[in-house]
């Protein structure tokens, strides 16, 4: 699969792209979350070609956002764990799981969060630690950053964000 | 752009990204909540082609992700507007900037959301609305739904959450 690349944009949401902007790489993190390791794993679970999750996997430990680590040496086999940067991603992937269950889960929910000190089920809302306040428009709104480029600054002063 | 079709699958993430996992989908809908409408925007924004800018709307529009108005009869055109459920992808959006913002801005934050009341720079995370502590394991884990099925149930009996 062949793609523009996003890597000269300065948007922080295109460079993010650029390292998970595909379903495979997206899945695999969502296995990897789930304690998959091995590439047997992964392959039985997503039930891809094998040289498609070669090259995804691939492409998550040159993102960073896997490591190998090798389990066996004859024959030589490598498991794959998060790394730091890999782990951090786990805050899109909730909010993903939780608009998929409001909105493409007309049957209920097939997998939820929950909170194991009560064993009720989670309900994510993305908030600002600083003030614990929901992260909404009006109040909260993007702006071009300290180190947003011509092409951003433009962006951002033609339009108004939507406040819904 | 060929992809398998994750339609068939339970799995709310999957599900998610059969609306939205492609680059250009989320980068449009990144534009929408900015505030643009028009075709013409979007393509100068994302300097994409027509052919493939005409084929992603159509897929958001299809989609329940945004939908289309008529603002001019002769010619003939419209625009497109964030649904609801597209609405509600904005702390998906966020959570993806926040993440690209710690990782891959090694000069400094091109786009920041702000607190318009205080002007502060905003560091969002993902809490539990019932409780307002941050979901992270191993008090927080994914498991499977009432309406998993059962290769859903049989990838979370195998498997333990990462805990960190």
């Amino acid at each position: 699969m062949r793609r523009t690349s996003f890597e000269g944009q300065a948007c922080p949401i295109a460079r993010s792209l650029e390292r998970v902007g595909e379903w495979w790489s997206i899945l695999i993190l969502r296995d990897a979350f789930r304690g998959a390791t091995r590439f047997e794993q992964f392959q039985k679970n997503l039930d891809i070609a094998p040289n498609t999750l070669t090259r995804r996997l691939n492409a998550l430990v040159e993102a960073g956002l896997l490591e190998r680590h090798r389990y066996c040496e004859r024959p030589p086999r490598d498991e794959y764990r998060l790394t730091a940067a890999g782990r951090d991603f786990r805050p899109v992937m909730w909010s993903l799981l939780a608009w998929g269950n409001r909105h493409f889960a007309p049957e209920g929910a097939s997998v939820l969060i929950v909170d194991s000190q009560t064993d009720e089920v989670a309900d994510p809302v993305l908030v600002d630690r600083n003030t614990g306040v929901e992260m909404a428009p009006p109040r909260y709104r993007s702006v071009a950053g300290p180190a947003a480029d011509a092409a951003t600054r433009a962006r951002f002063s033609q339009l108004e964000e939507v406040l819904q």
